[in-house]
């Protein structure tokens, strides 16, 4: 009834002020105007610390600016879009390191200059680059745009020819989803036929794994890059439906536990890798899993994403002593060997409010909302830095601030305004549902 | 005075009982009596929680017990010299991973059964191995031994061609020692003349680095295969005088500061990682300077470790609220970004002890004493666990045990026993100069 709407407009009013506010920080310091990305590093008060570019949180901002740019009015402003450009550019430019091996690897790190620092052995720098250009793709239907990026193209075509599985591409307004298009299709290729292109060398003593990140990534792409479009949603059915049966693996223990990293067959891994449980993370599949049932009808795995995705990974994950969720647990109850085991994290909190959020709109199950409030109540108490705005991301088991800054190698403009922006757009949709009831 | 030796005599006495039943705790739990090789994740009472083989903490291992045996009459037991030897053998057999590419790597871990898990693009397995070889050596005289090492030599070598710089060896008794060294002359060269074989790839945006970690290695490994011998002594004489030159580069800032990491030509180097400083990594650095400056009857370097190396890292990394030295700082006071950076770890404790308690037995200044003092105090109320023997290894800033368990994938049987090791000989030798006085 109306009790419930005022609280719930009072999230929505306090969520939409935060995400302002927080788009704001990183317009106003993330900025690189001499050589354009953004940086991330920076510290309480948004002051640069270092310079490096970090490829993950690069892609990850165009995507978000992008994204808000589309679909919320309040943020179609030119000064976005420009940023969300140049961003693209930047890593159309500088992302691609052919040297890493064939066929080519996107870097994990670079010089403000866009120089290669470090290439990770695994798909996630390529991922979110698909997630930056196929969103670009989505806003920028402008002239300009497509020549800059098709003369990059040419140049990358002419530099690594078969680097990637670039398509010699005219001037055409879908330039950048088919290039996003082809490096989903490697990055398809590397986790399903052969993973060799990363670089890592297959030993004896360490058979493929299926870790949650994996098909939760390329689930994530697939719903990217099907969005609103019948062919592309077409072509990546299998993927996506295969992704999700990835996904279920990791339900384990006769169904009471999500374990982060399990064999490819889907059982359980010796040691301390396989009772590895990550609650946030389980969390932020609970929500993929869920948008993925509702718009596929599948009843079930509605089901599934939120009693084993939602349910089970807050209860393991909830420190019952000083709140919040805790970053690792071992299902047998040792204690991990990850230092940072017990801090509370910004993100799995982010994950877990859009979690409970969207299952409660879902289903209105009232035990739902109360889980959203329980974890809103800590989130908000804890993580927003009142004084220079945007929120701290590193909290000591007892809540206090453990690392200061409001971006670093892992933080970026990503977790929290994602977190904002699903969560007011949800609320807006109940609340709206309320007043026509 | 008197006041002053009974001081002593109660460190030592402490500190004596602590190795007993530090060496009781490891030779009861780790050792895996049916494929040899150690356990080294051991609970809080040491069950093993993964079987893991960590090639670190094999190599460490190995070269404790050894050490033990040949230079404590305690520890001249047979049980200590036969698991050592079947810990070597194992590291043997199983440790070179050949398909990691030429000219081979050791693993980083390996199963029980010594199938490779993980291999490090770094020169630390290689350098552990060499220690733990070289100490075999020199407590293995008997036949048996040898010809169980030949053959093992005669394998590798068929596996392998060249991917050692192997002399093809008879049975003689220097097999271990040639070995030994045959592997320090690929870390030497690793590190000063071509980084390839590491398997890293240069990236233009990451110049190669001059960090704390590799010439310290190096120095300790100098140290471990001259002693006693005046041909290996000649022959390293000038590796280990530019290892010094080296670690020296890493004084900054005019003196105040000393930093993990410079540019090859000693320079600093831009962001985080050119500011990051690790406190217990330099005192680490600043006994093994003392001890070479001491043997050459270097007075220079002498100052150099003890003021640079100890006094200045120790102002840094102490903890004026809660105590204990922090594991990592920068140095302009940006919060660094290791999310265990506020942590307080046992293994920069151990080396604090060692070098302020090597430190005062070289020059007598009491001031020295009182810091040793200091950390023990601190050390011994916070790390060692009175109800199942060994020590925890991670507390969190305000000094409670985060991680409960006694062995992990990077604490074994090596920081503990080592500082209890040389802290009661030099405790020992302090005793006795004060008697005769």
């Amino acid at each position: 009834g109306a009790m419930a709407a005022e609280k719930l407009a009072g999230y929505r009013d306090r969520i939409r002020r935060e995400l302002d506010q927080v788009v704001d920080f990183w317009l106003k310091h993330s900025h690189d105007k001499l050589y354009s990305g953004f940086f991330t590093c920076l510290d309480q008060d948004g002051k640069v610390y270092d310079e490096l570019k970090y490829v993950w949180l690069q892609g990850r901002q165009v995507w978000m600016y992008c994204r808000l740019y589309r679909t919320m009015e309040r943020f179609h402003r030119d000064e976005i879009l420009e940023a969300a450009k140049s961003g693209g550019e930047f890593l159309r430019r500088f992302a691609w390191t052919p040297s890493a091996g064939s066929p080519g690897k996107c870097a994990f790190c670079l010089t403000r200059e866009g120089q290669p620092v470090k290439v990770q052995r695994t798909i996630f720098s390529e991922c979110f680059y698909v997630m930056a250009m196929d969103e670009l793709a989505r806003v920028t239907g402008d002239h300009d745009m497509q020549v800059k990026f098709t003369s990059v193209i040419e140049v990358l075509s002419t530099l690594t020819v078969s680097v990637l599985p670039f398509r010699v591409l005219q001037t055409s307004e879908r330039v950048l989803q088919v290039h996003a298009e082809s490096v989903m299709d490697q990055l398809v290729r590397w986790v399903r036929v052969d993973p060799a292109g990363l670089g890592r060398p297959q030993l004896p003593g360490s058979p493929p794994v299926n870790s949650l990140a994996e098909p939760m990534m390329l689930l994530c792409l697939v719903e990217q890059l099907a969005e609103g479009r019948t062919d592309v949603t077409d072509k990546y059915r299998e993927v996506g439906s295969w992704c999700v049966q990835q996904i279920l693996q990791h339900v384990q223990r006769d169904g009471t536990a999500i374990l982060e990293s399990v064999s490819k067959e889907g059982k359980e891994l010796p040691g301390c890798q396989g009772r590895l449980q990550n609650p946030g993370h389980a969390l932020e599949a609970g929500w993929f899993l869920l948008q993925y049932a509702v718009q596929h009808g599948d009843e079930e795995l509605q089901r599934t994403a939120v009693d084993k995705f939602m349910k089970i990974p807050f209860q393991t994950g909830w420190d019952q002593e000083h709140g919040g969720i805790l970053y690792f647990l071992d299902v047998d109850g040792h204690c991990p060997t990850q230092l940072e085991w017990s801090m509370k994290l910004w993100w799995p909190h982010c994950e877990a409010l859009v979690a409970f959020l969207m299952a409660y709109s879902q289903s209105r199950e009232p035990a739902l909302l109360d889980l959203f409030s329980q974890v809103y109540d800590y989130t908000f108490s804890h993580f927003p830095d009142t004084e220079h705005g945007e929120w701290f991301g590193y909290l000591s088991r007892q809540g206090s601030v453990e690392l200061d800054f409001k971006g670093g190698p892992f933080k970026g403009f990503f977790h929290v305004p994602r977190c904002l922006y699903m969560c007011e757009r949800l609320l807006d949709g109940l609340l709206e549902a309320s007043c026509d009831a």
